[in-house]
């Protein structure tokens, strides 16, 4: 039997075959009715424990015009998890025979990964929390490549609350992969997190510059600093060329909703942008396609829907081929001729101390029953690690070995040389002497 | 592409749609399992912002009958309703490639028609607040005319609660239009609204006058005026032969339930009438059969179930047939022989001033974003004019002229002169001014 | 037309039946995706007055597996019922066209037997409070039998709260049926209710014997009496054989979470036992496999869910193949060789009086419209009968004769003596008197 193929986060899917998938949702979109042969008898099963009615539609939808069945669970959180089943749990039961693939949608960060480890069928994210949604990223991806027939070197700017919504971090992760130019053009105050910024410098070479904004008008005018996020390096020499530097052409906008159920006291948005035909008449911006992914409230005006250019509705609309593509092929009832990643980022079990992730909504830590601990090591020098669940980067202040039961600060010679599977994580001293561990002499 | 039919209001069919959609029906009721060839690879989209299991099961059922798939949506309030998305929006995305016809349940009166104007697919109305509810009143003119061969001169009984049900006023209108005789036997205090009987005279010409109820028994007991409403003025001539004024046979009791929701603190209905063999044992009722919108509480006794003339549980599964006539023709496949309605309601936009919809639970007053305001004539001369979401009359005090810029009194001829097209409403001379109107020399 | 059949209670299959429908099960099992043509167009609806998702997810994977629809109502609590509708007038609307089945879940005991009386289409009771859930029983033999190769004489350990779970009881009526033999390992105070000793000493001949418990280890540690219930009085004789009554080779244990929602203030259950890999290290235990209904909670440790024995999961799984089975063959598209159980308990109505049976939660206590009563009578000397819906035993101080209208005590000849269709059951001579019966000279 071959492995199990999950859509945890984009990156479960090589650029190659994200391309072929883009080709097949082509070719599906041309007439949705006419896939009903390709997964008969197969049954999708949605579990939602948090609702997403949108979201799990368009699964619905796509399972149903490949010819499967569906099976619907919109309010897990009033039923057999009230009664304290644990996540892993119910993922082995439906997975047992009920369901030949789960789509799971959790407010935990992390919630998917978990899952994917503990079910016999794939298991793809609809949304875990505030963390990866990789079937809203493709779409995005999808619409913009059907519309602009590429997605290497487009101009492509993110407007509005950039700092919150990680959903957005993983397209701005995904454009960077396939070689897009990012303009950042953030509501002040909601910039992107320093740890997005390292992460497209440090995995995908792309070091943000500040960019001149003078051109885009009305869209820029809340935003203290507009910055450009060259893919490549080679890029970034040829943005040096300080005409370059000007945003002169955008090939879209993706404008995103204020996160306000994420925001502290001190962000104040009560000036939040609104997109609208004034701002879209900024001469940079007369070819740039409109995107959002809904829903909208008031960041984007109805004055806009009628425009040729607001796709928001057709990137909905998109989403059915784009996930009919990715079910059929989840399911192995497609075959890509695209070889799977190479590299996987491996995880290392925690099994020594208490849960390093400080993130109070990951999924280990909401989570009571039948959880897991790992993280994964994101540099070695300095060292960095992060919660293998919800990706967030592990506050390191001391590591211990598991081997010698030494530990060390984190920024010694010695603790870089400690094998990661090996590594323990400690909150203090107290902690590591608790657990056996002593300094070295 | 053909222009896309909606069944927002039993007008939207014409007769002899009606009656072919009749026919079809009684040939899917011969084995409702043999008909799934008619419309497989095609989706519904259950869009039910308030509950209603009955009549969503009963959709669900036709579509899978006929062979098509559905997606659900039972509890809309709690999902991107409550992010706040419109219902324009929510629309929009579900029929731009999620499913190729909408059924809606909504609250607010008029729902259905403003999802129609933002829908690439058919809407159906699954019932619109207490405004109309075209599948209910089809399933019942359908069970009238299976039992009875016909809906011409049909003497129907309609008793209990006359006064809040809109649906039951819709049935009204429907059975003036098939020009059966129209018998209200309102519970004391719950008549038929004024505005109900104008509608019956002006639109369909049935006259209502008081009729004979000494033959009807316990039935009437709690009526105060039993009146008849001949479906056409040559008929009311017939029954000014006083003999015909007494109603001494009749084909069909339709029963309703208290609208206790809908009842106001003077509304007395400690007493409601109970129908049982008692009552309908009067020599008038002998073959009339008896009729329910269901779910029933106590106003239709248990006696009666096991009795022949009660047709309410075969009422109810007759909604199967008459629904996949329905969806057959909207979807497309089902070629109707009979031409659509000739003349459709005219909507005049409303783009001056405020929302003169008096109706607070009019989606044109409860729905903030994406709303659209228009109005249809219904009068000349005295001009008067509906809301065109709920139906809803109009007060008009002063009106305006969008061209001239003049207002005048509503019942002057000036008023009467104005094209529809350049009428404003204003609720008072102050707010005209404000809009920068002035009374005329 | 023949008969409808219905699964209220596992007592509606014959043991043939059975047998068959598990050799039916295990052909499914052996590919599930491959079954698709065997109840094509046919539908089956949810209807759950109460959730349960894995039951609802269970039963419709398997609808769908069969090439079926699905109409699902996962809370109709919130939907119609609310509206005051009773459950016999919904099991009629949905029966008369909507479905060709009726999978019922509902809080009440009771009343999946009076949803049978007023449906057109088969009833499979998938949960009535704490009653009957014949379908997870049905599931957890057919677990025994496939692991084990046959049922009877299969020693069973059942450890847990044997008191509150009545769907446990039907799991220890139906293994008696099969003539296994049960022993039980009850956490201290969750004792098995004497009404259900009773019951398996009257109906399956089964009369439990203190067991030796010194060989089992942790598992017996919280218990105060291990009893072993042989399935027949011949095995009871070679029980006697003190050798055989020490429990040395179990063949399954089926661990039970505590029902705390049932508990009185009285039960402790602190302490409730946990069984883990050293519980099952006990020397009896080594070839047992581990059974339990789920969702558990800390009832079983995780370190036994990579263990071979560990059937949980397997047996949840297995809950399809099974439920295709049952669907299939009461939809008439499977036909069985074997026949239908040979006698039926008869039910006697209750026309005369108050409704006798005690328990609350019983359908004909909870239901306010539509209700029925009945009883069975379970034995005549001493005279005792039980709700015809609830199977709860109603307490009789004194009887009448609905033709002699005289009434008798209890255990008086008199009593025994009244004709089971003319019995009438009284609280008290006030109440008998009320009601016009008099006491015999």
């Amino acid at each position: 039997m071959p492995r199990i193929r999950h859509l945890v986060s984009v990156d479960d899917l090589s650029i190659s075959e994200i391309q072929e998938l883009f080709n097949k949702a082509k070719d599906f979109s041309k007439d949705l009715r006419s896939w009903s042969h390709l997964c008969p008898g197969r049954i999708s099963a949605s579990l939602f424990y948090e609702a997403s009615t949108r979201t799990r539609l368009s699964f619905e939808s796509s399972m149903q015009r490949l010819g499967g069945g569906v099976l619907t669970a919109a309010e897990m959180r009033t039923s057999s998890a009230a009664k304290g089943e644990s996540l892993a749990d119910t993922v082995r039961v439906v997975s047992g025979a009920y369901a030949d693939l789960i789509v799971l949608r959790h407010p935990s960060e992390g919630a998917a990964r978990l899952a994917a480890e503990f079910s016999q069928v794939p298991v793809i994210n609809a949304g875990d929390g505030s963390h990866e949604h990789p079937t809203q990223t493709l779409c995005d991806l999808y619409t913009l490549w059907i519309e602009k027939g590429e997605l290497e070197g487009l101009d492509v700017v993110l407007a509005g609350d950039l700092r919150y919504s990680r959903t957005i971090h993983s397209f701005i992760y995904a454009l960077a992969r396939f070689c897009a130019n990012i303009v950042c053009v953030p509501h002040r105050g909601l910039e992107l997190p320093d740890y997005v910024l390292r992460r497209l410098r440090e995995e995908y070479g792309a070091e943000p510059v500040r960019a001149d904004a003078s051109e885009l008008g009305e869209i820029s005018r809340e935003s203290d600093a507009v910055y450009l996020t060259p893919a490549k390096p080679h890029q970034l020499s040829l943005f040096t060329d300080s005409r370059r530097l000007r945003v002169d052409r955008v090939d879209a906008v993706y404008m995103t909703r204020p996160q306000t159920e994420r925001h502290g006291e001190s962000d104040e948005i009560e000036s939040y942008f609104q997109l609208g035909q004034n701002a879209m008449s900024a001469k940079p911006l007369r070819e740039a396609i409109v995107m959002h992914p809904l829903p909208r409230r008031d960041e984007i005006s109805a004055d806009l829907d009628d425009d040729p250019r607001s796709l928001y509705f057709k990137q909905a609309a998109r989403g059915v081929p784009i996930r009919m593509a990715i079910l059929a092929h989840l399911l192995g009832c497609l075959e890509l001729q695209a070889s799977p990643p190479d590299v996987r980022t491996r995880l290392f079990p925690i099994e020594v101390g208490h849960n390093p992730c400080p993130n109070s909504s990951c999924i280990t830590n909401t989570e009571k029953r039948h959880q897991r601990l790992a993280f994964k090591l994101t540099s070695r020098d300095p060292l960095r690690a992060a919660c293998g669940y919800c990706s967030q980067e592990i506050p390191i202040r001391l590591v211990g070995c598991s081997t010698t039961r030494h530990y060390h600060p984190r920024d010694s010679a010695s603790a870089r040389r400690i094998r990661p599977d090996h590594l323990v994580f400690f909150r203090d001293e107290a902690q590591a002497t608790a657990l056996g561990f002593s300094a070295t002499r």
